[in-house]
């Protein structure tokens, strides 16, 4: 094969299909490429118990921006702090240089900081259907221009200083906003839990106190309590063309629950969903049908693609987290059953 | 398509040689699956620097284990904590438990650690060749089961407890351990600096002083201060049927330079790479293909393979790092060129 | 006031007494100085609270250690990782050296780690009776220069590479351990939980479910989930003499609950107590005066003293945690009543 | 002694003066409360450099505000998305209800985060000269209870939700802002360093960078790189009065350093310095001498005074911060000498 039509073929199903309602709503199915095939059917044991639930998995979107943080040096932190000063007042007149030079790219939000002399500017953006890798980088690109013209006191440091903060286990990403925000949650009745799922609101959510938030805290987590968001947002992401490497801020969600009578409202908050409809890799052809298929590549508002696409994914993360933990409530199910059941059921990862 | 042949076709190129020394010796071209497609060029300047120097990349492997926790609980913290004090001393009994039911898997650690009547135990495993998922979840649960008979005041937590940690942004891997650890340096004279690299040895340490340390340390960032590691690693993951998830932790590691006269030298230490030559996704041709070229599929002792792969991965992220970070150092170029060119070089993640 | 005589008075008051049982048993009064005076009837409340309940708050120590770690810095990281091997091989040798230089330090770990040509050792010893800073620092001394003489390739780097970690914000010393750890918990039956604390069993859980492992989760909490540690161990820190900076570390720990029909199950894990009965500080008659009372100046075996001075601190941060969370769970009686009284309940924290 | 006269007296010294200059200009000596003696000559040195340098150190505030996170909780993730956005765009609504209860007390931002059906909403204060705790616990219950009565879909959760954040290590102030935030910086021609401190530029900024900020990295430290800014913290807080448990977060800040030909430039950055010059513990006739001694009582403009105190705090952590990094880079010094001269230095921290 000529060496530019390699691919690396990653095996790939569709499942579900998923409820959905809130942001978006229907019923979907969604891919999942993976080289972990037990996935498969432990994300469809979730999207089967959304089929089961009124309205299925609610999905709302909190919040949408790309960032990129340049970074200036000054002589001294009294030039460095002056600086931000006149920079956070200039926003309207930085807004400005950004629309004009995209048709999609507005800026929303600048946050600085100073270490010593160097000051961090962070820009804040929202990017339409794109992921906005590019859109940011190349905004970020005409401001410093802008701004290291007007303000001789400063020199450049970096077109990305590390605060944006790309595909690196941070805080700032969680807390500034980085990325689509999805919050998606369901109500499961006993009957539910227990045919399904064979477990409880109760178990379930002990489990989900002690390991996810308890574990996760002497593991030193980093805004990040969950079972395995990162092997959902992986396989979903590959199968819709993203820049996967996303998932490591991606995966640094909140899985809560509480008992509600013999209920349990399960909920997965995903703050930094770095996706797009649009872009690098979103033409090839697998991609591109895969788009279709989720319904992503209607005519609509700039956004909404990328939106509906979003909580496509928070729904799909909220499945097979509910499937792992459901699974894991088990002992002796877990203690019985031989390796490829239980992977079946993604108890090993 | 008949479903069950889908897959998603991920660009891939082969990239360099890269001239390697140390735990691996020689020149090897190197895979790169990825729907971002400057990734490739951007490595590939970084692997011809590699062959400019004598030695190239060194690489050393510095650990390997791979780890799961297992949680119990207690009536209380007292009881927990005696819980935990006999099963640390118990190790042999367990190890041999282990090694009872593996022809590879070997228990080398046990550690605790007690929250309120919660008993996390994590164990610490040699998985030869593999990367070890599966091989610790088995041994997990045969340890689990003994543990429980044997203690009749612990009951089932969870056959994970999140201490593990597995594909999320935590302290606890990169402290105690988990995945091959390697680090790979390399010394650059003047004349690459310049003539390769555009750069020098004092704006690339200052680079990367103030982007992959201060602003990582301001980003909030967790044992990580580098520029893009989680790209490569992605791309080469895929490329030989890893599982890309573990990008998560992976991606925690720290580029450390040093100016020594006009040279530079430039650090990458990688500590979770979690990487085996078998298991799963491994035996489909194109993984198949792609590790055998790699050298990955010799007959040598158990690791041996596996090792090779993580010396080879913790290079190309070292290619990679060096690239992004001296087009970095240079903001004249980047305002001047245009977005293809930048990204051609990796300036735009 | 001639300058040498000068103090800052610290308000001081007596609280308790506090019931225990466990490690340490009876009842016993503890001193808090502090100038936030409404601490005092918030962890009053607290003992009173231990008075009511068989055994009062139940304490277990899990592990003791002070630890140092030094900074080696050789030409690659090949040379390092050699240097880290036989380092970790020679730890009955260098347990001799520390030995030979000190009544009571004894090194009990050695753990490695090497990034680009960088060598972190740190040392673990347990120091008696001493919460240990100088005397780990004076065996670091002594390992480093029998090791720099041993090791012609390695070069000195730093007496304190910042892993060992002290007074900062780290998630090495919980992981590893630093200082004196000590679980601490309680039952509380339901006429107390209403009674003495006006709250319930399921309001105290859920509450420190939402704000301590939630709230704490989005603050990019590390290793910390609690409400205010910090406060008590200021305050018995100051009280005792000891130096009370590391309450930066030995406030990151751990509250947890469950609920247990009508019960509370209540604890508090605290891994990181620095605290000594002898050194600085601990000759001065109000610290003598107030370790006698506090039964910490007894002729016992080296350790037991600190151990019991850890484990009041830890049983008297239950109470004070315990009291401010209770007053958190009434929005009726917060939003009726004045400051005054919500201070002396320690809700304005 | 009467039980309501007891004090625990903490040592203290007047040290210096310190020079400085930017938003506090002249000569200042500044008090340390504290049972290690070390550090009166350890600042003392750092003190004594900066009367060497013309303006000594330049001191900047890059920010002010105090925060309070409340909790609210909803029946889903929609409802509480839903309410979010109200509350932002109530801004100016929820502004003068603040205004209307306090002479002081400004709100200057909301922030809010949904997790599930939670939704944690932070207020931002400015608090003229006080520290603020109380003063935004009381606006926190105002607005709270404002907004529980006009959303009814809202229940009250918490009134801290621990995204304040109060006293913990956390990520988020250092982020979003909590306290003062001043940047100190100097710098030091080669005969300073030689002279007073026996070092060099390129040695005490290379120290810098491997053990501040690599070693920093290793430990999992948390937007916190520095050798020992808890000890001047505690110290300072101390001798005036400040709720010192806020060393926690205070103690999260940054040095950097860089080589200028021969000189150094140094800084600290210290994002969080929660203090005040009224409110508790102000009162006490030794703080109130303190105070006055520190020029922080005058007549001035609200919020003046305790910036000049900020200011003077960052002043003294940076001559603490430089004296022991100087003596960390001198191995030789550190073999020969004994004990009580190494402490003397501040090498023992």
């Amino acid at each position: 094969m000529p060496d530019d039509e390699l691919t690396t073929p990653v095996p790939t199903r569709w499942v579900g299909p998923i409820r959905v309602s809130g942001d978006v709503d229907g019923e979907q199915e969604v891919p999942l490429a993976t080289f972990e095939s037990p996935l498969w059917p432990s994300v469809g044991r979730g999207a089967r118990v959304s089929r089961l639930v009124p309205g299925g998995v609610s999905v709302t979107v909190t919040g949408e921006r790309m960032t990129r943080s340049t970074l200036f040096v000054a002589a001294s932190g009294a030039a460095a702090a002056a600086a931000a000063r006149r920079i956070e007042e200039q926003q309207d007149e930085l807004a400005g240089i950004v629309a004009a030079g995209s048709a999609y790219a507005r800026l929303v939000g600048v946050t600085t900081e100073v270490v010593g002399n160097q000051l961090f500017v962070r820009f804040a953006l929202t990017t339409g259907d794109a992921a906005g890798h590019n859109m940011v980088t190349l905004a970020a690109e005409a401001l410093m221009t802008h701004l290291l013209a007007q303000h001789p006191e400063l020199a450049y440091g970096s077109i990305s200083g590390n605060y944006c903060s790309d595909k690196k286990a941070t805080a700032v990403n969680g807390i500034l906003g980085r990325g689509r925000s999805v919050v998606a949650d369901i109500v499961l009745p006993r009957e539910v839990l227990e045919g399904q799922l064979r477990t409880t609101a109760e178990r379930l959510n002990e489990l989900n106190v002690r390991k996810n938030l308890v574990g996760s805290t002497i593991a030193g987590a980093l805004r990040s309590a969950n079972a395995h968001y990162a092997n959902m947002l992986l396989a979903f992401y590959l199968a819709t063309g993203q820049d996967a490497a996303n998932i490591v801020e991606g995966s640094q969600g909140i899985t809560y629950t509480e008992v509600r009578g013999d209920d349990l409202y399960f909920s997965c908050s995903l703050p930094s969903l770095i996706v797009g409809t649009v872009g690098n890799g979103k033409h090839l052809p697998a991609i591109e049908t895969a788009l279709t298929r989720l319904g992503c590549r209607e005519d609509r508002a700039p956004c909404e693609n990328a939106r509906r696409l979003a909580c496509l994914i928070a729904a799909t993360v909220l499945c097979g987290e509910l499937s792992l933990l459901a699974a894991q409530t088990n002992p002796g199910e877990l203690m019985r059953s031989h390796l490829v059941m239980e992977r079946a059921q993604g108890v090993s990862r």
